[in-house]
């Protein structure tokens, strides 16, 4: 951030008054922009015993599969969110179900929140943000082609209750050193 | 927003390319600016039974009663936020539990996440934006000056699983016509 949002004028990184780390100040008409956490809201679309992941048509991980999921906007819910992710990269229509995973991913700012869901029809209409879209059961889900470290740890879980016969809310964090993205 | 926080252009709303909604877009860069919901973190600390509250000394809701919660802030968790605003907050130390309730505000952006919590005394030193911070039974829950929906709604929660001897994880979504805030 190089200039204050509201009038143009330049900004400082610098403490507030009654603050307690830096935020972009602005010189000119002391405006105070404040960064938070983004939440990416997803969900676990099954159908038939079968999930539902897509291959990404965009960067980062171009090319790998992910649960539908996407950042969350303003004025919807986190499962509102999920639900229109799933329609723009899959074309599926879903009916949202409890939250099952919720994992913070500090070092690019993020929380991802994944819910369970029910596909209402095998239909899949992949979006421009998706290669293809597919149901895939738990033998054959691509686990070294999974997109991101917060899918495969909830792909995982689920597997997991949906073996001892009954789904939690289960919550964790992602940390990592070298590798790029989450 | 008025301005491109890049460069110091005038930006627009518009319909960017391949995107669905109107974002503030820059006329000079080009940069698209985006707006999410933001993530306010907090607990229900507890101490011998008895639940701690924080009476605001800031708006919105000065002079009411609330859970220890704040802004997330970037490069932290989610429950590192709870145990920092709870610090903060009321200057109590807690031990950070499971997760209790996450709760959708749509109309100001916003995403309500509670931890259950222990606290590790009954210490408390309330910072500058709290009033006082105390300790309650639920008989003494100041129910008519509870701050926020969310928080009221959380404490509900709260005392009916204890009640019921078994503690789950609670969503929900707080819609409001004309009372303001949250």
């Amino acid at each position: 951030m190089n200039y204050c949002s509201q009038c143009g004028g330049k900004v400082v990184l610098r403490v507030p008054d009654g603050d307690n780390r830096p935020r972009h100040v602005c010189l000119s008409c002391n405006t105070v922009h404040y960064s938070n956490p983004k939440i990416v809201a997803g969900c676990i679309p099954v159908w038939d015993n079968r999930i539902l992941l897509c291959r990404r048509a965009i960067e980062p991980r171009y090319g790998l599969w992910t649960l539908p999921a996407g950042f969350m906007e303003n004025g919807e819910t986190t499962s509102e969110g999920a639900e229109r992710e799933t329609m723009e990269e899959a074309g599926a229509r879903i009916r949202i179900g409890e939250l099952f995973s919720m994992i913070d991913v500090p070092q690019v700012q993020q929380v991802h929140v994944f819910f369970r869901a029910d596909m209402l029809g095998p239909e899949l209409d992949p979006g421009p943000e998706s290669l293809e879209a597919k149901l895939f059961t738990e033998e054959e889900i691509p686990w070294p082609e999974i997109a991101f470290r917060t899918v495969e740890q909830t792909l995982r879980w689920y597997f997991e209750d949906r073996r001892n016969g009954s789904f939690g809310t289960h919550t964790g964090a992602v940390r990592y050193s070298r590798r790029s993205g989450s």
